[in-house]
């Protein structure tokens, strides 16, 4: 086989030649050793031979040695391994996946009208606009603003309108550069690392990894906001044995600290990265566990990126936005979303607000430079989206984000009660559309695999998340109505 | 003013003291001392007293000194400011603007309706999709496969679908990172940096920068490129002398050399920023000129950055892509986007392609480097937005957007035949929409006075695009017809 047939399989196929041989080469250019199951040699059509690949031509450019740090999407790919071979076994089963939290529920005809209009209107010399402003229309953040913020003291100008949070934490680590030090809780989301669908049944989605397979050999946990933060060159390597980064500050979030981290026990770090009500857990930070991480944070001079994108899905009176607490606008960022909230994960709009008492330590105020990055690195969230989110936010917008959001908490509660009645420790669900099922002293990916094989329903690994994860199970609430009835049915039949 | 009163006037203020303060502030971040034209002091309506700033609560995190780095947008925020003082003067002065590119043209029915109609199609469940694969879905990326790389070796699996060519250059620096060299055409587009719009006569844009008029003191030429690779630390300070930064190579491209570098005085960098057809000098580079650039790149090992955005602007039967040129998928990179083709600048939709064929000096391919930046950094273009791209390719689609790029192809020689009819040496024009007329020995500033003052058209300063810019004025054919024309009549009253 040639060096160019080595690297000419799509780029997005997941067991392709161009991936062994790439994986091949990562190893090379890892500073620290990989141990190579053997189990898993199986995954690979064809093993690329070194010596081949030395006759393509390679530019003289050497490889970002951050990027290089970056350990394989390993939890996505390995659920979606394991629920085709559960396929393969059983090609009749009806499986229902409730594992990635993908939104599943029409957007509300109030909203798609409304960019519908705005699309047609583009066609019209009086409706068309080119360039917009990089912060977003100034209606969309004066509605964001009196929304989500009203007597917060957030004012529209300091709300950067986005296509997304995912995109927002990128760009607020392109801000804060290489030499900061980060924090996350532990668990906390991995970033999915999609690159196609796999077609499955029932219509559902599940995806493959952009780093293959074959890297999902090396087992880690890429998180969203660690993965920007490698890539900004902000952590050491990574820890195989620990699991961890180095440089990273992992904040343990468990039932027995009732998922608030243990804050005399965490050190200083720049940056707090905290997600509120959380993914995977479910549980969302009280007032007074806000109060104290805000006063953690100043007494450390630390700036937090507080990411509600779950908000709207709280029952309890927790605060909605970490501004609710008295001090926070010198401390903290926050980061939300469209995507939960109206089903915007493929429309892509979501907003930051960076308040402009925050400032960094020689008085620079930190939203000023990330407008530079928005206006650098970003051209503005699109025209027809913007018109999207301000529909959004119409009386009859709310309304209707409302029932959505009120049919993603009735499956939830579906989803708790059955595990309730099967006697389990069920935490998160109430303010968020996560359930987070305990399974004391069980591994998650046997739990997981017990799941899969007895009821065909496709859940996610806790462990998946991070160490804390280990022995829990997260059940997306995200689903059809039938498919969520249908797999608490087969729940009952197999934990009865 | 309490500190607070000092940092609290909105962020898009464009003479607020919140930026002064700011400016301020970042003078003493700055490794250079700064001067402080007194001239300008009238700018501010408030002067910031630095102990006052001292008692503002301050966190511990040390600004990001690559941002510091970064120079004031100036070209544009320095047009708006001399057409509001010249509107000021001349209040009931009928302003054209043919200064900023933007696109003034409404989008065809055939695309309007594409993207309409997926917007209402996300209200049903047959029609409804959440995430989607980051980089674009299967067949969008297979049409601009077939419509732009047919026969050239480019495969769906090469491209990425993006929210525009301007973020593409931002993640295409993540994944170099801080360690590499680049070279960018002198002179070459500074980004915008805009905040918000003026609204102005005639419905014309202008926009004011981030960086506020205050920062606009500090003359600089912030470059697309450029800025996104201060930000990711590849370059050394600013130096005011030469109006550069350190560590970039500056390729210079005047009427003397073709607008195509003399190669044999470039020296070698990792990377080549190449944007053709250009702007600001609407020249095209010639297959035998981008053969020339390809072994360049191939003979130091080097990654070209090619930016064709205007590549079907062009007359002459240059290539479009360089990949037409053999061998350029071993070292090179293209980015493209709908936003001149089809009036997509609000709507956001472009593309990247990295051929699985670069490889980095280790032999890893940069693609799925980059793979793994869209992944992490990035969650996709919206849906709807890429119905409208993938209406855009089919025949009905293409064809209207040749009309489209047909009509501001007539703006562009209505231009040209203007100014060679008042005997200017014109550049440009034929193969982009940009006109480069020469006022050999004049300074392109005095020049832009001139016709804002005699014509009331506000055009774009040559140098305001770098050094090798000084001497011209760069004209926009990006208008409406009418204000072509009349804007064409008063150019030919002023220089009968």
């Amino acid at each position: 086989m040639s060096p160019t047939q080595l690297i000419s399989a799509p780029i997005s196929s997941s067991s392709s030649p161009a991936f062994f041989g790439a994986a091949s080469t990562s190893f090379n250019a890892r500073s620290h050793s990989v141990s190579y199951p053997s189990k898993r040699l199986s995954l690979c059509r064809c093993v690329a031979v070194p010596q081949e690949e030395k006759t393509a031509y390679k530019t003289s450019v050497s490889r970002n040695e951050n990027m290089a740090k970056l350990q394989a999407g390993y939890l996505f790919p390995e659920i979606a391994r394991r629920r085709n071979a559960h396929l393969s076994k059983n090609p009749d089963a009806k499986v229902i996946s409730l594992g990635i939290g993908d939104t599943t529920e029409p957007i509300p005809e109030v909203i798609t009208s409304a960019l519908s209009k705005r699309a047609l209107a583009l066609s019209t010399y009086e409706g068309y606009s080119g360039y917009g402003p990089e912060q977003g229309e100034k209606p969309l953040r004066t509605a964001i603003a009196s929304a989500f913020y009203r007597d917060l003291g957030i004012g529209e100008d300091d709300i950067f309108v986005s296509d997304g949070a995912k995109c927002d934490i990128s760009r607020l680590q392109m801000v804060f550069g290489s030499n900061v030090t980060i924090a996350v809780q532990d668990p906390s989301y991995p970033s999915p690392n999609r690159t196609y669908k796999l077609v499955g049944k029932l219509g559902e989605k599940d995806y493959m990894p952009c780093a293959s397979l074959v890297d999902a050999i090396i087992v880690s946990m890429p998180m969203a906001y660690v993965d920007s933060g490698v890539i900004m060159g902000q952590t050491g390597q990574f820890q195989k044995d620990v699991e961890k980064y180095g440089k990273i500050e992992y904040m343990r979030c468990t039932p027995e600290n009732g998922f608030f981290p243990d804050l005399s026990k965490v050190s200083r770090t720049d940056i707090i990265f905290f997600c509120s009500p959380n993914n995977p857990t479910g549980s969302a930070a009280t007032r007074e566990q806000l109060t104290k991480l805000v006063k953690f944070a100043k007494d450390n001079g630390s700036i937090i990126v507080y990411d509600s994108a779950y908000a709207m899905y709280m029952s309890d009176d927790n605060p909605r936005s970490i501004f609710e607490i008295p001090g926070a606008k010198e401390v903290a960022i926050e980061t939300s979303s469209f995507s939960k909230y109206a089903g915007f994960t493929g429309v892509r709009l979501g907003w930051t607000v960076v308040p402009k008492e925050l400032l960094f330590s020689d008085g620079f105020p930190v939203a000023k430079d990330f407008n530079r990055i928005v206006c650098t690195a970003f051209n503005g969230a699109s025209n027809i989206c913007q018109a999207g989110g301000l529909a959004c936010l119409s009386p009859e917008g709310l309304k209707a984000m409302g029932q959505v959001i009120g049919f993603y908490k009735e499956n939830t509660s579906i989803i708790m009660d059955t595990f309730n009645s099967l006697g389990f420790k069920v935490y998160g669900g109430k303010n968020a559309p996560y359930v987070w099922v305990h399974f004391p002293g069980r591994s998650s990916w046997d739990v997981f695999s017990e799941i899969l094989e007895k009821t065909h329903v496709v859940t996610t690994p806790g462990s998946g998340f991070g160490p804390g994860g280990e022995g829990f199970v997260r059940v997306s609430a995200f689903g059809r109505r039938e498919n969520i009835l249908e797999a608490c049915k087969r729940f009952k039949q197999l934990y009865k």
